[in-house]
Parts: C-alpha cells; structure tokens; sequence
C-alpha cells in the first residue's frame, strides 16, 4: 500500500523510541530503513523493522545505544557495537570514517560486535552525498561455498561502494556475493521450477538445477566462480579477521536464534575526492565515463544502459516526488502488529 | 623449456639495459615478470618483454625513467609515469603507498600517463611482503560489455588486493572483469569449438556459444553479469577517472599500435595491519579463518580446497626450490631474436 512518507516515519520512529531506543537513534534506524525502502529494496527496508523489534525484546540486540572506539589514530579506528542494531551502529562508524576522511584525505573505521547491517549501499552512499567515495562491507553468517566446497563455507558478505557523479547523481554499487538470495531458490522450489545452472550445488558438491537439492543440504555458488569466492574471502578479511569480530562459521545467523548476539564485523572507508585533487575536474570526468557508457550501442530490446545504483536512485526520486512510499502488505500487517503490542 | 632462475634474471635484465632502461629499472621489470612467470601466470610473464621492446623501441613506451609526483600529501599522492614502462611506473607508485601506509596507515597513489601494468596481483603482493593488505587496479583499453550493451563499452579492468596471511604466506587474488579472455575465444573458434553461454554475446547484445560471433562485432561479458560491470566501473573510477588518465574508449589498446602511447590510469593502496591494532592476533585470527575455508567438505573430485593465489604461490615456491622456470618455446624464441637484434 502507498502511504505517506511522513506517516511511516513518524511511525517507524515512535516503534523504535518505545521499544527502548533513544530519539537519536530511533531517527537513524528510520532514516536508512526509509530510503532503502524508497530505493525499491524492500528485502532491506521496513520488511525487517519487526525482526530486529523481537531480537530487542530478547537480548539478542542491545538497545543501549553503547558505541565504544576500541582505538583510534587520525585515519582509522576500531569501534565496538556493542551489539546494539547493526544500522545504528553502522551509521555512526561511517559518520566517523567520513570526519577522518575530511581530516586526512581517507577514514577507515572497523568494526566488531554489530548485527546484520542491512543495505550495505546505504553507507557507501553517505560518503557520496559528502562528496567522497565510500567502501561499505559486511561478513555475515555461512551461507555461500568456497570454490571447491560441497557445503556452506564463507558468508554472503556484501561489498558496497558509491561515488558522486556530477548531474547522474550517485553511483551506487552494492551486491551479496552469492549468484541468487536463498530466499529465490526457495520459492522456485516451492513453485516446483528449475534453478539455472550455476546457482546452487548438492549436498556433494555438484551443479544442479534441481531447487528442491537447496533444502536437502545444498549451497549457494559464488557470482562468477571462484572471482566471487575471492572477493567474499576480501571481505571476511577486511570485515571480519581485522575487525576482530566473528568470523566464518562462527558469525551467528541473526534470522534464526532472536536472542544470539551477533559479534558481526564490517569495515568503512571514506575518500575524501576533495582531497584527491580537483573536484570540479573529477565531475567532468564522471560525467564524460557515464556519458560514453550510457551512449553505447544497446542490446536487442534494451532501452537504457544504467550505471549501478541508478534504477533504486530513480525509485527514490519518484517517492520523493509523491510524498509517498508503496509498502507491501506482509510488512505493513507486521509493522502493525508491533504497534499494537506496544499500544500505539 | 626449464631455464636457471639466474641466467633468465641476467638475460632479462641486459635485455631492458641495452634497449635503454637505467640499470635499476631493468632490474625493477625482471623483478615483476620473472616472479609473474614463477607464479605460472605466463601471460603476463616474459611472453610480453618482445612486446614491451617493440614500444620502447617505436616511442609508444618511453625509456627515461621519469616518474613525477604532480601531487603530495601524508596519505595520498598523484603521480605521472610520462608514459614509461607500465610495471616500472606501479612498481615504484606502490612503493610510495607503502611508504606512506607506513607513516600514516594508509597511502594510496593514483597514477595516470602509464602502459600496461602486467599483473595486478604482483603490486598488492608487495603490500602482504611488507605486513600490510594491498589494493591495486588499473584501466585498460574498451573490452567487455556494459550491461545491456551490444558493444564494448569499458575496459578489463583488472583487479587485485592481497593480505599476509601468517603460515599460509599471502592471499593473493588477481581477477579481470571478463568471464573469460578475448584469447581463450579466438583459441576456441580456431578449434571450431563452441563457447560457454554467458561468456560474450554477438553484435546485436545477444548471448551466443557460436565464437565465431566474437570476431564479427562480438564482446566479451563481464563476469557475474550486473555484479562484474559494476566492479570494472569501480576500477575505472578509481583508476581513471581519479588519476586524470585517460578513461573507457579513450584507453589505447597497447597490443596493437605499439608506437601510440597509453595514458593508463591505476590506483595503488597499502594500509599497514600493524597500525590496525595487533598484528600477532591478525595473525592467528587470519590462519583460523583459512583453517576453517580449507577443513570444509569437499566437492566430488576436489583435493582441496585454495585460496586464491594459493595455486601460484605453489609454483613459486617449487620453481625457488628447483632454481628453474619453465618458460615456452615460444617465449623463449621471442626473446632470443630480441637479444639477437641487439648483439647479445
């Protein structure tokens, strides 16, 4: 259903205020929640609002609002979340890289003791909006084969990272490392269809198009093999063994046991373009690359080339433009439910 | 043939000498394309040095060694190979990243006016040497198709990071942007043979396993789709729209007019693991998390599961042991009509 941008603010704000979170951070959790739904990714936006609700109910994320810097130095930190809600925690470790980054040229913050993070574009994104470029990722529980493997090895880490791009806005990338979500093989299993090859292995390790072999022990195949492999191994480093967060197999899958903590990793970076010599030169140049990209000859019954990010940028503009964001009505029922749990 | 490490080091060296690189240079370019070649990536080892001669020796590659720093700053630098040696010019720009990691933590060198930078993977490999993780990535001449374009429309843009990684020695990864390689499917259609779907499509944007379609108009596919056109764009961003090198169709293709300069853009960048935080704990906590990779269950047929760069690290390790490198017939017979020609 269409509603009012301002409505589910409001409401999505006084959800989190009452469920224990400060205004502050109330506001933060909405405020990502809000635009990513707007971006059109609704698997990321308010679908989740009741999930994270009931892991705040049972321990499993804190509410506290603890964000601890473990250390800090002019162009890196290591922060703590104490296991407060990933986005929360994730925002204020961008907002972070981007303060170093307006100091030194380049912010990295690295981050232990979060929770699912949500859209990884969103962080990336806030660096492009202060005129850097910005690195967003996560690892996240088990779910995708190593090169090799015949079962669940490395998380669906996803890697995100954005840049402004003079009159095209921004480019926002951001992307899991698995071909497919598990949640599409499910539902192909469920209508009965065939998986395309390259999706997902048996038990044994072997390619197969039967979705039914997913449930039976079967796993996710890396996008483009073992290059997908290799960048989910990047993340894990960069996320997870530097952070000193969990890793691997031992990062809880946060959509199963409510009143786990996560001990999730993730890194940020933040470039400040500013920095790197001459921006007005560099919007230029964006715009001559998307430019001549965009120019280029079309694939039979392909009417526009995009650059990443530019489908969920023009979701976005259009909601802004009529006030108005289409939620679905499995999210709005369970937003609603939380509201009557808490009598508002 | 297998040939002594020592003789193919000498040879190579007064090779680059006599054509006309300051001694140090051509020390500097045996360095990475002996290493190359030890590591069996021999499509970017000695099989180019005929190539990169042929350049030098029609002006497309310059011989002067001048390497200038257009700007300086504690993290970053801006620097200008005046069109010299790809390799020579990212061997030293990485070294600057290094010595800047070192100082601040993080340094990170955009580069413009270079050539052919070879493998990716052998300037991040100088940041897990020196106990810091390495990024590096260069543009390169139009190759791959955009989504939803019928054409070539951005570079191969390689891609590499590297992390030391305690009793496992690096990780190394070293991808392009391409399922495949433009060779493989010239190689294939010689043959007669029939191309995997989803490595390129024919010249109206439609995916074909006919290679024939390749020669008539046809491009190569990014791997993983939507996923690999939106990381060759990172590269390109990052290596040249940032560095001021010139950018998509601009890029000269260096293995056709060998006297036309290239203007290449690369990004290099070295971020000290001893400043973020405790490098013993990243040590354990990196070989606990390839233990881990490496323990799962195998696929039917699988020995064992890699890391990437583990299967290159191998070759070097059993070339340094034997003190040979097997280089081909081919290679070698190039080179000796180079020596010949110079009266060596």
């Amino acid at each position: 259903m269409k509603i009012a941008i301002s409505e589910i603010k409001a409401r999505s704000e006084r959800i989190f205020e009452k469920v224990g979170l400060s205004r502050g951070d109330a506001e933060i959790i909405t405020k990502v929640l809000l635009e990513t739904e707007m971006r059109g990714v609704f698997t990321h936006g308010f679908l989740r609002l009741a999930r994270y609700v009931s892991c705040m109910e049972s321990g499993g994320i804190k509410k506290d609002g603890n964000f601890t810097v473990d250390f800090d130095s002019p162009s890196w930190a290591a922060v703590n979340g104490n296991n407060n809600l990933g986005i929360v925690v994730s925002y204020k470790a961008m907002e972070l890289a981007i303060e170093k980054a307006k100091a030194t040229g380049i912010g990295i913050v690295n981050v232990r003791g979060s929770h699912h993070f949500g859209a990884a574009g969103y962080y990336a994104s806030m660096c492009a909006d202060a005129d850097m470029a910005g690195v967003a990722m996560s690892n996240g529980d088990i779910l995708v084969a190593a090169t090799g493997a015949a079962e669940k090895t490395i998380g669906n880490n996803p890697f995100s990272y954005a840049f402004p791009a003079g009159k095209y806005g921004k480019i926002v990338y951001d992307v899991a490392m698995s071909n497919t979500s598990d949640q599409k093989v499910i539902r192909l299993e469920k209508e009965g269809k065939p998986v395309p090859l390259g999706w997902i292995i048996d038990k044994d390790g072997n390619p197969t198009t039967d979705a039914s072999e997913y449930m039976k022990g079967g796993t996710l195949l890396p996008f483009g093999g073992y290059k997908g492999y290799g960048l989910a191994m990047m993340v894990e480093v960069f996320a997870g063994t530097l952070s000193g967060a969990a890793m691997t197999g031992d990062v809880h899958a946060w959509n199963q046991n409510p009143e786990v903590g996560g001990n999730v990793g993730h890194m940020f970076m933040a470039i400040d373009l500013a920095k790197l010599g001459d921006p007005k030169s560099y919007n230029d140049r964006v715009e001559k690359m998307l430019d001549e990209i965009k120019a280029a000859k079309k694939a039979t019954g392909v009417e526009k080339i995009y650059y990443p990010g530019e489908i969920e940028q023009e979701k976005l503009a259009k909601c802004l433009a009529d006030g108005t964001v289409d939620i679905n009505d499995e999210t709005m029922a369970a937003i609603v439910a939380v509201e009557e749990k808490y009598g508002l």
